[in-house]
């Protein structure tokens, strides 16, 4: 089994940057995983200092992509340099939803295809493979209509060397076709995230459950995603405004490692 | 564009099944397709009688399926005479979620494809075609592990005759390969739903737009879902807790009436 990391969202609520770090470093979790407004606040220059310090391991950066925004050209640049200082294992990209006001999602996902393109050279030069994460089709209309791996694989496919998948879990479990789009990944899985789906789900952006609390097959997806020749880290990616944001940091982190342990 | 009918899920807080029928008759939709609950209220005698009547088409009896519950092959078999009795043109199959107590999809959508073979024989003898929905995947724990028309459409061509699809736009708007498996389907959709999808959508099953009010490109969908043959009814499906099951039945069927003729 991955040994596990930590992305930051899973603590936002209670912890800055600094905390997070320290925490990871406590707790002995070996990777982390943070987000870009995170790593602006405390500092670049910091955060790569402490991350480097105590001995974590940048599983990936939160988060390029969005696409269909407005200023997604610098933003992703910007998101390129920032995981090359941080010696960030790749840059995770939420592509983003439809372009405002429209319904076209066709016109969408091709300013997505063309803005990955784009940025891809760039991303090739300094070093950090995009990593594209699919997101559950609940969240295409507001924030990624790459909504399957085969879809996102198909883009791969298109675009050659450099780029990758992000494989969460709580996006995909509840695909048909997942088993074989995880082994047509191969080499390009290049992040496995973890959480779990909660039944009933109360919220559709921030509700997911402790790994072991709810209904996804994890030590299956983690056989599948191993026998691709993935054997980087699973990282933990909670949202959830309802309970784990709520609770005791200490008492967030111990968990995760438990149940990454005991149900992955 | 094909006339309309209405999914009797639309008003079903407001109005009993003989209200329903006369609502119809009295706005000037021509079709119907009631739940079986309401039929069971009504009578189903009564409720024949009256549909007829009124000179409704039933386009759809809601529902077979669940065959992860444990009295599915008795409620199926009731649920293949009611649609006989009624006249209805097709079941529709919400197939049902996980097993209870089991994480394992393969496993509870083996149960599924069996058990729809297992009824497929009576439906045929019946002359029901049965109707295959697949639900959005953010259902697939709870209410339906057939997630996308294309895993519909793979287990009616292992299964033949009298089978085919129910595509709800709800549910498979987001899907980047919904235009191909909508001309794979061809003659196999038996049913066509309409509806929208809210941003921000705030649950996940109740809170259903009306049409012209989300995000979901209604025209282009019918263009193919014509251009693949279908050129029956197009089912108004609304579950609204926060907005259309709170108004007034008249006003909801107003508006139905006009969107349809305006944004679909």
């Amino acid at each position: 089994m991955g040994p596990l990391s930590l992305n930051t969202a899973t603590v936002r609520k209670q912890w800055n940057l600094a905390q997070m770090i320290d925490g990871c470093a406590r707790h002995g979790i070996r990777g982390i995983s943070p987000w870009r407004d995170q790593v602006a606040q405390m500092g670049l220059s910091d955060a790569k200092r402490s991350i480097r310090e105590k001995g974590l391991t940048v599983t990936g950066l939160c988060r390029g992509g969005l696409f269909t925004a407005k200023d997604w050209r610098d933003d992703n640049r910007r998101a390129i340099e920032e995981a090359h200082k941080l010696g960030a294992q790749c840059l995770v990209l939420v592509v983003g939803g439809l372009l405002p006001g429209s319904k076209d999602l066709f016109l969408s996902r091709e300013r997505i295809r063309d803005g990955i393109a784009t940025i891809l050279p760039e991303a090739k030069k300094a070093g950090i493979p995009l990593a594209i994460e699919p997101l559950h089709p609940m969240q295409a209309a507001e924030r990624a209509c790459i909504n399957t791996l085969e879809q996102a694989l198909d883009i791969c496919d298109a675009l050659g060397d450099g780029i990758g998948v992000a494989v969460d879990v709580y996006h995909v479990w509840w695909d048909p076709k997942l088993q074989s789009q995880i082994a047509r990944a191969g080499k390009r899985i290049l992040a496995h995230h973890i959480c779990d789906w909660l039944v009933p789900t109360r919220d559709l952006l921030n509700d997911r459950g402790m790994m072991g609390d709810g209904v996804i097959h994890l030590p299956r997806i983690r056989s599948w995603v191993e026998a691709a020749g993935y054997s980087g880290f699973q990282e933990v990616e909670i949202f959830s405004e309802l309970d784990w944001w709520k609770r005791d940091p200490d008492e967030v982190l111990r968990t995760c490692k438990e149940r990454h342990a005991r149900c992955c």
